[in-house]
């Protein structure tokens, strides 16, 4: 039980992260901050916190669990902002799609109280964002991917793994570099190729009368090409070394298709797509 | 109204047809036949069909209305089985997803039969295969695209636009190279892109614990990759040229992807993104 959750950052994610916390009844008095004043008032008129805060550092000020719930981009000048404020043995943790640039935020923000922070990823979301989308059960049954360093104190780690495991959560722990690897493989790439096969047919002369004819796999397949252009130009900015890493992979599967085609090698191709059929038939989600 | 139906492969496509033509009451009787003995059964006892056939021949003898629904691989030496049997009033369609191919096919086995033909794809399908899942509302709502060439009869084109709408679906009229031009970009490159993704992913040393991470957008990108191999295999195949086209814009859109992060032009990036993003936005699938 924490007495008083700090919510910097009152969007889809804190808000939900309030929201199963109350639900749980894991913490007593929620304070939030937003820099958005509609937000702010958002958020407290539909009670995903119980009092506004006017910064960062009143947020994170005499609260035992901090949660940073900002664009990614924003994460040093936010934790910069509230450090002063920070209890040394306060709980804070962040949300954001990568880490080697959060832990590198941090590790330049935080100085000596370095150790309160457990850099933490709910692999959780929607395509729709703001504090009117906050769902309880976001993290219900969701994967939470924490990256600490050598300098995560050893009882604000085991904290979070508890807090996210009372929230319904999988917890797994590994580094950011093996996070930021993998999450390129999986996501940036696949949320790359989505908005870059919607540039292609649109940069065609007959791009209206091929969207037109679209059916339910183009839906499926570019669903999160309609991702939001912020949100996604810091995921795929930050996380940019492992993305062309990943890209050059993409590049030399492609080629083999192409190959194939070109040299009319029909059993080549079916082995292709058998390969790619397979593994996506032995593979589900975890939610 | 239509007095007997030649069935022709009673698959999901076939199959569902069928089904719709008995409940719009579009048809008297249902003769139908498919190379696999189990599966002809089942569309018997499924009442898919109301008598068996033992060759495409025997199904197309006395039906004035013949609906051919294999793999379009097998398209040429079906309508040559069947072509000495078939009345050169009826009206023969097709439901595959190429159409050059199929038209050329037909081009070569029908002869002066050639009239009877309008080649037909239904923009419908399922992850399922078999008569099994064969579904009546299979094509309601569904756009039906109709190549007619010079040598289709006024007729029988008339017919078949006739009896789409009838069975609530939405017909157009194209070319068979505007078809396959358009379906290599909406369709051919994103499973193509779907099974190299996964291919991908799957090179890797550490590909399991990146897919033991991947989540819902993933879950979607890649629905397509668990497509039938056999049958994506014939497609991609019959349309690679256009297919071929269509992956080299993508790799353009995706160049231009690549040559921003490298750059860490961000503004740039989040163009890119914007453009992708408001074009997925603005488009709905027809059904």
């Amino acid at each position: 039980m924490f007495e008083q959750l700090g919510l910097v950052g009152c969007g889809l994610m804190g808000g939900s992260f309030a929201l199963a916390l109350k639900r749980a009844g894991l913490v007593r008095h929620v304070i939030g901050f937003s820099t958005s004043q509609a937000t702010r008032e958002r958020a407290l008129d539909m009670g995903v916190i119980d009092a506004i805060a006017l910064s960062a550092a009143q947020a994170a000020q005499n609260s035992d669990l901090v949660l940073v719930a900002v664009p990614v981009a924003a994460t040093q000048s936010t934790l910069a902002a509230l450090v002063g404020a920070l209890s040394p043995q306060a709980l804070l943790m962040d949300v954001g799609s990568t880490k080697r640039d959060v832990v590198q935020a941090a590790a330049l923000a935080l100085g000596e109280k370095l150790p309160t922070f457990v850099p933490a990823h709910p692999i959780a979301g929607k395509e729709v964002a703001g504090v009117a989308h906050a769902d309880e059960r976001l993290y219900t049954g969701c994967q939470v991917i924490l990256t600490p360093t050598e300098q995560t104190g050893k009882a604000q780690l085991a904290q979070a793994q508890t807090l996210w495991a009372a929230l319904g959560a999988q917890v797994r722990t590994m580094s950011a570099l093996e996070h930021d690897s993998a999450f390129a493989a999986v996501s940036h790439l696949p949320h790359m190729l989505a908005f870059a096969a919607m540039n292609a047919v649109n940069s065609q002369a007959q791009a209206a009368q091929f969207l037109s004819l679209a059916g339910p796999g183009f839906r499926d397949f570019t669903r999160i090409a309609a991702s939001d252009p912020a949100v996604w130009r810091d995921i795929l900015h930050a996380n940019r070394d492992q993305l062309l890493l990943q890209s050059q992979h993409l590049r030399e599967a492609l080629q083999a298709f192409e190959t194939t085609l070109a040299q009319g090698d029909s059993a080549a191709l079916q082995a292709l797509i058998t390969a790619a059929s397979q593994t996506r038939a032995a593979w589900s989600p975890k939610r």
